[in-house]
């Protein structure tokens, strides 16, 4: 008998492209323009002398920082290693009654992992034909529901009378709203907030915020809620924010205008590609989100994907069910996105 | 039903002391020394664009300088979020036979938590008196072995042999030595590695590196057992370790005149606090660490704590069986270590 016959056994990983040198990289949904400015000049600053002690547990500086940002209290908001650390935290923490969790077959990819990691029963709800989550799909008996609002990959958008019906109807369990992508022109569930104890909003600094790199996300909900998610990480794990991105990403918050500024620049270019996807004939759901989801009635999107990747251009391809004829397209600078367009006409016309 | 009744059960967290103000702050084990000057330098001149894209997943420039300085290959180390985060890992990943997995009654205070949040049956085994451990009691079947070298609160290390004596009598689990403290003067397990495919080794930036605040330990094994712990790693999230981390990290690891020379000084300080306690009428197991564990048989643990936390001095205390008349002290700098001796000599003499 051998140790290795008792190791865990996992789905083998499949490392994302990477690609270094001049490429224009448009297939992993981050964001073109460098952090706000004020975090230079705190790194610059920064004493670091400080990192000779534990962090700060309560995550104060960012936590306050947020809670201005979204006036709700410091203890409505909860902090992690990015959306993933929070959402698995999430559903290590309200995931329990042992009945199926929902969410959509199209959806987040790392849904269904953390539901294996936790051995959480699930079930996925079709998106329809458009790609749209129909709210009375969730009325079923369930232990708990997660979706994205802009849902990922496909950038499209719910009402919020629509993420309302399904609150409405499951009072007895947490519903999760992953809102990575809410802020490129999506109404965000935090207004719902006073009305549900049973919602929890999470949000990401990897997108909107041009931090992917610093690693850090958040949930809000009410103070009740919090403070469960709260319970359950520290019972085994006391510090996992490190000061410096406390720091960071509290300096990056407050800067709302430099904020405001790169989310309509990157909501301007997504419009203008929008239009010049549909001029060399892709299709697409209308995207809310700093990607556009987009296949050609011509070309396979696989073999636009590898086309484009000789050019030095990389999209996102999902050898999927249902979504394998797709190219999620992040959206760049203007200077990128025209780059893209002049290679997709040729590859398709 | 209401969806509080399927939030995970935890037992509820006990804040640490975070004293403010100008204490002395002998409690948590924290360096005194900044870290090293490098890392001043390196966060002055960090292009903070990096921030914007997701990190390298390979965390490749702190496993090269860690691969340099213990001249080990880069796919022997696995690094994550602090040690706590690279040892819950390992429990996942290792001890997943169903039998009990062994280690010290007396120890670090987390992994009792790890086995129960991933379910994996465990059994302590008592130190002797003089808080030593016996290999012996380790030959008992089981489903992997665990503990700290040189061992904590107690500071007590063993001889490199016993280690081996334990790894002998355990091939077929694996054994992890949680080596938080080694730089403090124990010898390292890093040397058994050639012999021992089951073997892993955990150190951290906390304590040596002077980086608590900064979040970073990891892992060196043989190939096969990081690919292990990669893979489990990396099946629900694909990237921990921020940029700056990533960056500020390495910086340290190459300043190993820095390293050595504060090490030095906390050992020397560590000496002559032994010498000064023993003067009270203090009694300790030797220790190797950057701490002592000690009792004063006039005195009760407890009242010192309490007397000494008037006088803003801050040292540890664990109501425990076994050591609830011991006070785990951090050696600090000198000057904080004499001004706790007059202290002590006040409240003892």
């Amino acid at each position: 008998m051998n140790w290795e016959s008792n190791v865990r056994k996992v789905v083998p990983y499949v490392a994302g492209e990477q690609p270094s040198g001049k490429v224009i990289k448009l297939n992993t949904n981050e964001n073109p323009y460098a952090p706000a400015p004020g975090v230079s000049a705190l790194l610059k600053g920064y004493d670091v002398s400080l990192l000779r002690k534990y962090p700060d547990m309560n995550s104060s500086s960012l936590v306050n920082a947020l809670s201005e940002k979204y006036n709700v209290k410091p203890s409505q908001i909860f902090v992690g290693i990015g959306s993933d650390d929070v959402l698995a935290m999430a559903f290590l923490t309200f995931f329990n009654s042992g009945k199926k969790i929902l969410f959509p077959d199209i959806t987040y990819s790392f849904y269904d992992v953390w539901a294996d990691l936790y051995k959480i029963p699930y079930e996925t709800i079709p998106l329809d034909d458009d790609f749209k989550i129909h709210p009375e799909d969730y009325e079923k008996e369930n232990g708990g529901v997660i979706f994205p609002n802009p849902n990922a990959p496909t950038g499209v958008a719910m009402d919020p009378a629509d993420i309302r019906k399904i609150l409405d109807h499951n009072r007895d369990v947490v519903c999760i709203v992953d809102e990575a992508y809410v802020d490129f022109g999506t109404e965000s569930a935090l207004s719902l907030l006073p009305e549900y104890d049973n919602l929890l909003v999470v949000q990401t600094f990897s997108k909107s915020r041009s931090m992917a790199g610093l690693r850090v996300g958040y949930a809000i909900g009410n103070e009740k809620i919090i403070s469960y998610l709260q319970d359950v990480k520290f019972s085994f794990n006391s510090y996992t924010m490190n000061s410096l991105t406390l720091a960071v990403g509290a300096e990056a918050v407050r800067d709302d205008e430099y904020f405001n500024t790169t989310c309509e620049k990157i909501i301007r270019t997504r419009e203008k590609l929008k239009a010049d996807l549909r001029e060399l004939g892709f299709e697409f759901p209308d995207s809310k989100a700093n990607f556009i989801f987009a296949t050609h009635p011509a070309v396979s999107a696989e073999s636009i994907y590898t086309e484009l990747k000789k050019r030095n251009i990389y999209v996102r391809y999902f050898k999927k069910p249902r979504i394998d004829n797709y190219l999620r397209i992040t959206v760049g600078t203007d200077e990128e996105c025209d780059e893209l367009v002049r290679n997709l006409k040729e590859i398709t016309g």
